[in-house]
């Protein structure tokens, strides 16, 4: 059972539990298509799990709060499978922007979307800034692991393309959900002709707009077939690490200067 | 851990296990204050445990799959307080539009909403017609039990209004976690006036738009004081049996008159 | 011509006549196929007639005013019907939304919703209670009679299906405009079936999505055969007495504890 | 009675009864302040009271149904005052749109707008078109008389500024309902300083955004005074000789040129 | 380049140059089909073109101040062609709603649509009265010639329809941007049959919703075919010395009557 | 003049002249304050000079066609601002939805925003998935050079915080349009207590929602003191090589793998 879960508190309890450097982290999942190996909650459970460690970890040292994840996101990209349950961007909009607006009810003053799906990154910019303007909440964006597409990395095995349902996140869910995983159904979905483009890459300057279909029929782009479970745990514990890092900073980020405070 | 969760199934088995006649189960809580004896979380606890056990229990019998259930909905008779976490009715609905859609892309033709909230109830027979017009799917909305007001019962000592945060609700919340209720903090707050209204009463020929804190400054309208744990183990019992033979109409259900099918 | 209608003042003569406890009392009917042998406008009418007989006989006593009918509003479960003519659930809200505001304006502080069209019901819930929200309107909703899926009866003889077209909207039609009505094209048109459901039917502890041609091609749900004007004149004035007693609590209703007021 | 309302037939009648060259005419009113002596239902009172006379008059001829009216459309220039009844213009085009829809899913193919209120003029506008463009319909905007904002004139004696409250609807409403006027609260509320603009003037050739209470406190435009029932009764008699013509232009209008049908 | 063009100015810059009766002029043109003759950009360039000229010549004289122009407009009367590049009606509104915003929040009060695109008029009329209202600026909406659907002329050669792609706009371009007009492809498409409405015409009492393709296959209204530079020059500038007379009412209108200020 | 400016041709000529692998290039700009020395329209001026030379000097080759910009984008940052002229997520969303379908209805499938604004980017990316999915075009996000803020560097100097009217903003305007930059009112504004979060920072894997009076009252971020129209031309020459590289790719890329196609 998660610890510092907010909601298991009282709404007195709530008001007196937080203060305006309180960080409210809502982790921010995905319902998806993930191949044949891994189950469609892969990025919710990610997500969720490399959460619940950072906040059991770090709560008390950065008055961390975990909320409830939102399983259900923007994961238009792979509408085109069954087992996607997904939010329209405008739909994710309007739930961030009325979370965030109960957010500025509390006393808290910070919140932090931490994010498992690369789908949902750029929206997240978007609404933390909105978000920011209308209510006045300090408000980041967080990945347990910056996703591939998203400007981070993947092994070079998979030249850089282990963006959905490759090594890394089948190594992580080898480590937190094995009994989900069927190895025998990973493979390698690369797709290879692509490394010859500089600019139009993931991750690259030019952004493009795709569905996972556009790859390929398997709706895998990555390699999975090299994932273990002892790899899986330690990038989580790395993601952890990271994350106990990110929130430290998250906690007393303030733009001001010191002169104008 | 759940049973039959759908979403620990990976897409291709997704289509496999799922014919037109599966109903997923969708449970949908609230986050919202409940006075300062149970957590925020209740109604996504209660109706998360009742739709847990209920698809454990029948799940293989009337072929049920448990979806992960909406945590945050529509409370914004509660938005008054801190702790309450909601969603506007344009929102709320826009989520459930488009989880439609996402279910009408499965092989399944059956939605049930598993509701604990009260103030969702309206919002979702609106979205259940308006989904099964778009999308051709089989809406249904139950709660474990119907609230009170919506039509259910509550125990005679609160004139029939433990609407939030009274005898049932804690003593529910009492056997499923008893660590999150604070029965010293349990007190009366029954309107006791508004017992003389005939008509205009939570269940009543004529419904009213309230918010909470129209009732005092508790937010509490019920009778918590008797609650106890073995009280909510009957109830949750009395509820999963209830909820068996009512998804079995649901998994049965066929408006079409057998001359014209 | 209905006496109390408050459009017939000037906007100077609005401000002198209303005061805080002054109800404005708005019809809302429908305009939507109510088979061969009922207008469509069936509900409208009634809705509008009950509406204008309770203001007549209790306007005074209760400082009651009417307002123009909304005569469109939600009926896209007949919307596969040509003479359907009806408003999306977010067309709907809207309307009532920004009628709430304009009631806001004026000294008056309740507002009643009198609606004729189940299909309404949910709907006028949820706007009532974000019209209370937003405005502080004290706000309601009533049925000159519920209707059988809203909770309501009808006859035996209908197994409690008489949920549109059936013998009581045919009776009430048979007083109120028997020009309208050709009981030569009325007949029995009730899903039997359907009886075999507990919980999963109109008016039960399970809501469902239909579409009034789920249940055969007639677009009735009902049994108009027996229908009279006598028997229709001994409701309409069953109804009337009703809405006096309702709209008496209406009038004076107030969620306030005595000690905390 | 009016003759020829749509909504009073059956909906098989309703299939039978209109053919695609079938206009159907939809009175839009308002509920808006007119200032001291006159209701706020005059614009809807108005537009009624025409649309019934005209399809009364021409409808057997030119194929006229009549639709119950909106009472409840765009006001907000009069929104400062109590009485105002207004939607949005998001709400009124969300309303025409769904309507349009709805009669798209008849036999008609002609829908033709009668204005009663100046307010309204532009939107109607926008509306026909978006509605012609997403249904096929034939879509029209007709005025019982041209608006003195919207093109039309008004007596010499009030500079073409009768736009509201002045001699022509005062006279229209001495001839349709004397019961509501009073004549003793009648008055000159001419911004005459505006005779100074050319350009930038009520039907000028620059519009302008206003609210009625840009021009002073009154929120009358015009000047009342010398208003009789009899010249109402010869306006209401050139408005109906005038919507008998343009009704028939409605009912054979045809854009396509005899070359390419 | 145009001169007192705001946005070349630094925001400090701009809150210095602007007051209360400072006016912003902003163009609003359209991207859409004009036939094989003339550039899909014919009504933008004609407004923008119109526009700087006038604020070059009032400019200093009036406290004129030019904004960038909207390219990109309602044209879904053209939105069958390609090469149209159009937004819908909600959009086109949300834009000015937001640009209404941002120029309440300079110094300046007086904001001025200049309009080249009948299909806009509308629509701007209800956006200025709606910025008005929401903002307090002064709204205006002026046209550099009245296009003949909105009550304007067109030669008699063309039967008053020259609406879209006739002598007036091909005569403009060729004064203009001869180098975009291609004379051999202008041709004469005039709606002759439509002579014969007498109440529903272009500009008529009676207006149309009508999509350009509803008059043929070419998608221009009115005779291209006498157009010369010559004419085109005395157009605009006749058009330019309108816009004088025209901005100096709308820099000084003041709807208050002087009793009341 | 630009050339290959796509709305200089006919409607005709532009159905001609594109096929589906032409590249329509959307130049994305901003008018917001950018501090005491640079134009409101600076990002404007960028994105639309970049655009037109890299157009010039590839067009031919790469079969690229310009678009009029859009000059009013998001821009929310700055709204505290006077001179600051925005639209909101959902506005500038609903525009490039709308272009999306206006450019899906040409021959051309590539659609590329070449975009002058960080603040523009997470939108903009969002934008371009969601309009691939609906119409099927290609489409892409290219900058002049990657803001800093979004991945790109600034100079050393700035540590890394050139985002908003720092050197390389000022030095491209100074090339650009050096009538319009006051080097008098140039300053250094960088927060350099920021220097110190190592993931919390501008282009950091942790971003933030931020107001550009987050950090101090200048509205600037940067040190534009050592900007030279010389290091403009430098930046704007590797630009523009940089844009044809990107643009060659944009106009070539293809996700299908080559054993799929």
């Amino acid at each position: 059972m998660p610890v510092r879960l907010l909601t298991e508190l009282s709404a007195p309890a709530i008001d007196a539990a937080l203060g305006p450097d309180s960080v409210l982290v809502l982790p921010t999942g995905a319902i998806e298509q993930h191949g044949p190996h891994l189950p469609v909650a892969t990025d919710l459970l990610i997500a969720q799990a490399m959460a619940e460690r950072a906040v059991e970890r770090f709560g008390d040292e950065l008055d961390l709060w975990l909320l409830p994840p939102l399983a259900y996101t923007k994961s238009n990209e792979h509408a085109w499978s069954s087992g996607t349950f997904w939010l329209s961007a405008a739909t994710l909009t309007a739930v961030l922007a009325d979370l965030g607006r109960s957010v500025a009810r509390t006393p808290a003053r910070r919140l932090a979307f931490l994010n498992g799906h690369g789908g949902n990154s750029a929206l997240l910019q978007v609404a933390a800034r909105d978000i920011r303007l209308e209510t006045g909440l300090r408000t980041f964006t967080l990945h347990p692991r910056l996703p591939a597409d998203q400007g981070g990395t993947s092994p070079a095995d998979e030249l850089g393309m282990g963006v959905h349902g490759g090594f890394e996140e089948t190594a992580l869910m080898l480590h937190l959900r094995p009994d989900l995983v069927d190895m025998t159904r990973a493979d390698r979905w690369v797709p290879e002709h692509l490394a010859a483009y500089r600019h139009v890459r993931f991750g690259g300057s030019v952004s493009f707009g795709w569905s996972s279909d556009d790859f390929g029929p398997a709706g895998v782009i990555g390699d999975a077939r090299a994932a273990t479970a002892e790899a899986g745990a330690r990038r989580a514990e790395e993601a952890v690490t990271y994350l106990g890092e990110a929130l430290a900073e998250v906690a007393r980020f303030d733009p001001t200067p010191p002169s104008a405070a």
